[in-house]
């Protein structure tokens, strides 16, 4: 408290992750509201309340800063994914949680879905690089999920072949409705996620002939 | 034929229509090689036969060609697909055809997705647009398919709010696929697109049971 009260104006120092925390959380925010070009890190600057030559120190300049903004908010979207779901339980209920963690943080975090979809896509370069490790990724996580569902029911080798393009295909979806959602946010996201559980679990042929899948208990959404 | 052995090194005056072609086949193929930034505009004036100023006085700067490949090749796949789906069929069939048409297109004209899809993509900008525009249009296509199919089925309200959100899924579904199947070719186009409409037609909880859907007449695939 002494040693505080000599040093009034001095800047509190913090331990390094967590000064990088608060720039990210603010690249993000900057980064969502005005676009990578319109982005400046004098604003990133003033919202994290770190100067800027500091942020450079830590993190690079712009473009780096960018980057490390797609990693962080990819890894803490397949952290929520792979934390949704549990190995014991039965192959819809992996797929229902996985899901609903998806869309539960594309909800909770749309700056975050903003920066890591759209804006990165909408740049190019060497930003899809980092998005498409991201999407590796989340179809590994997918295709693991097939296979053990499949080879836990006897399906043939011809037929697990597919697991990977069907991953493929269901991230695909996931981020392609993810994008719709956000244009149209008074949409729950346990009813966006329901939509898609049920397109992939149940499929257009049981959909339009009035079957749905529900999860196997009321309260386990 | 005496008045082209007169002027023997003049270019053979063609149609605009025409020349348009050539510069945008062109265009595509050197853009497919080599990339947005190092695809030169020397190249494609080489391999279209056409000179530079007749590039750019028809179509434009990179830039401009690059939109203009986007949109025709964008045109020529909504316009596979939409032939592919015939409205008296039922809606497992239109469906098939027109998942059919989409591999179809791919597969037989991969130079065309990759500028479409990967290029466009990763270069970002304006080209987003045109991408996103195609996107609507592909999304709006099956959403008319799957409101055909929920009325004529009797669904009610809820269920039909949902069609444009799962056709904007599928819409996303297939171009993954399609992503994922540059990097596969060697399984043929019928294969895959008989994996993704057994994913959303029947699902995955039919597909785990062996339950597959097959088209209701040997010889339509």
């Amino acid at each position: 408290m002494s040693v505080d009260e000599r040093r009034p104006t001095k800047v509190k120092r913090l331990p390094r992750e967590v000064r990088e925390r608060q720039i990210l959380d603010a690249a993000v925010r900057v980064f969502s509201e005005h676009g990578y070009h319109n982005a400046s890190m004098d604003e990133i600057s003033d919202v994290a309340g770190v100067s800027k030559p500091m942020i450079y120190a830590y993190l690079g300049h712009k473009e780096d800063l960018f980057a490390a903004c797609i990693r962080r908010e990819a890894s803490m979207l397949i952290e929520a994914i792979a934390a949704g779901v549990e190995a014991e339980l039965p192959p819809d209920m992996q797929l229902w949680h996985g899901l609903r963690a998806f869309f539960r943080f594309v909800g909770a975090q749309k700056e975050s879905w903003r920066v890591l979809h759209r804006q990165a896509t909408s740049q190019g370069g060497p930003f899809s690089e980092e998005l498409l490790a991201m999407r590796d990724r989340a179809i590994a996580l997918v295709d693991a999920l097939l296979v053990r569902s499949a080879t836990s029911r006897g399906m043939d080798e011809a037929a697990t072949k597919s697991t990977e393009a069907l991953a493929a295909a269901l991230v695909g979806a996931s981020e392609s409705l993810a994008d719709w959602w956000l244009d149209h946010p008074e949409v729950p996201d346990k009813v966006v996620a329901g939509w898609l559980m049920n397109l992939v679990w149940m499929g257009f042929g049981d959909l339009v002939d009035g079957h749905v899948w529900t999860p196997a208990t009321p309260t386990a959404g």
